[in-house]
């Protein structure tokens, strides 16, 4: 038998509130089109829920800009209310030009404007990314368990740009149930050599997998990864994180 | 119906060997295992067998390092014969440290050593990336179609390291049949407003997806994505090289 698995987009996820119980939402829906989560199943889901779900929603009218992010705002050409949530949510700037801003967040990660999102969200409003993303996706692993029994893995997954390559992919910014990386480290290859260095960010892949049925559109904001057995890890989503002092590229 | 595709990795192709029919070995481990190429496919390949089959070898017994190499070699604590081939793939050495090399290829990749692989291949011999990947796709689609009938796309994917973020991933390095970019610009999200700036590296991601199944022990090194209606494309792989002009990481 060939190892195989299969990538099932949920739609029907009703328009999600703050403080909205979108584990169950998200239950629902697959339920409702015939395919209800099982146990092994990876469930990705699109981050955006989750910042909505937990009311990680700020309105822009509401946000007073410190003079300092005026005028560099006004380099930038970017609004001003928008740059003050950014740095908020910034432990570093990385690059600041051309309209773009690349900060560390902070958890850590490294993104176009720390995360915060203006696409799917009332006009007035940005989404922050979740406050503990991989806390999120503990409580969403317990609470299906909780509304199903299923033992499932997830997946908080955002689409972020990265240096060198074109284009943006889907990765996991928290994780529950399942070990981020795979670790092929000193395992022979098939001439017999130790294989040196290689750890997978399966995760990462995972997240790729599920964004090519989910979309931006927010119809489909989660993902079924059903047929895989996947090594267990409760590290979350910190050995995705480069430690500074091995990052050649910084 | 929600959206919903599947993985399968293709087992049982025989060692490969060059100047081997590589899609005709691919095409006949696909049908062996009972999953026949179909129309629709994404065949996602892995760059090590491209490599061998077109004879994209290297014995280091055979390499004569230059002065300058062996000088180079000694401080990174690496074999002399192998950073000689290293520097002959790359157009420019991006970082040289703690014993780790990243050059952009004559490609325009940036990837560890070149893309220079020992893994699976015997003691004395190392593969070099596909001369030129793209057109390594575009033949194995024309072969697959010449054997079975079935329109399918190629990706040739390769595992490359990024900045930021621990661990490998899959990615696109061959494209045909299938465009490597899905473009969201200007399409309006749930609330009406335009997104901008959105593009998914589908190729990636497919590429990633297809990495779940295929391991990095040569046994299975293909895999089918199937249920997918992907865009039409004929630009490649190009789209996902990153134009410097553009790029703030560089």
């Amino acid at each position: 038998m060939p190892p195989r698995y299969e990538v099932i987009g949920i739609a029907g996820v009703v328009e999600v509130r703050p403080g909205d119980d979108v584990a169950r939402l998200v239950v629902d829906a697959a339920a409702a089109q015939g395919t209800p989560v099982a146990t092994h199943d990876v469930l990705v889901i699109g981050q955006k829920v989750i910042s909505k779900a937990e009311g990680r929603l700020v309105r822009l009218s509401q946000v007073e800009p410190a003079p300092a992010t005026r005028r560099m705002a006004e380099n930038l050409g970017r609004d001003p209310r928008l740059l003050e949530v950014i740095l908020r949510e910034s432990r570093r700037i990385v690059r600041m030009d051309k309209g773009v801003i690349i900060t560390e967040t902070h958890h850590g990660w490294i993104c176009a404007n720390a995360g915060v999102d203006q696409s799917n969200v009332d006009a007035d409003t940005v989404a922050l990314l979740p406050e503990d993303s991989d806390r999120s996706a503990r409580t969403f692993r317990e609470r299906v368990h909780a509304l199903t029994g299923a033992e499932v893995a997830v997946i908080v997954a955002d689409t972020f740009g990265r240096p060198w390559r074109e284009g943006l992919t889907n990765v996991a910014i928290g994780v529950a149930g399942v070990a981020a990386m795979r670790d092929y480290v000193g395992m022979p290859d098939s001439a017999g050599r130790p294989l040196q260095m290689t750890v997978l960010a399966v995760a990462d892949e995972l997240a790729s997998a599920a964004e090519i049925v989910m979309g931006k559109l927010d119809r489909i904001p989660a993902a079924i990864v059903r047929g895989l057995r996947l090594d267990a890890g409760d590290a979350g989503s910190k050995p995705l994180l480069r430690d500074p002092a091995r990052d050649l590229f910084r």
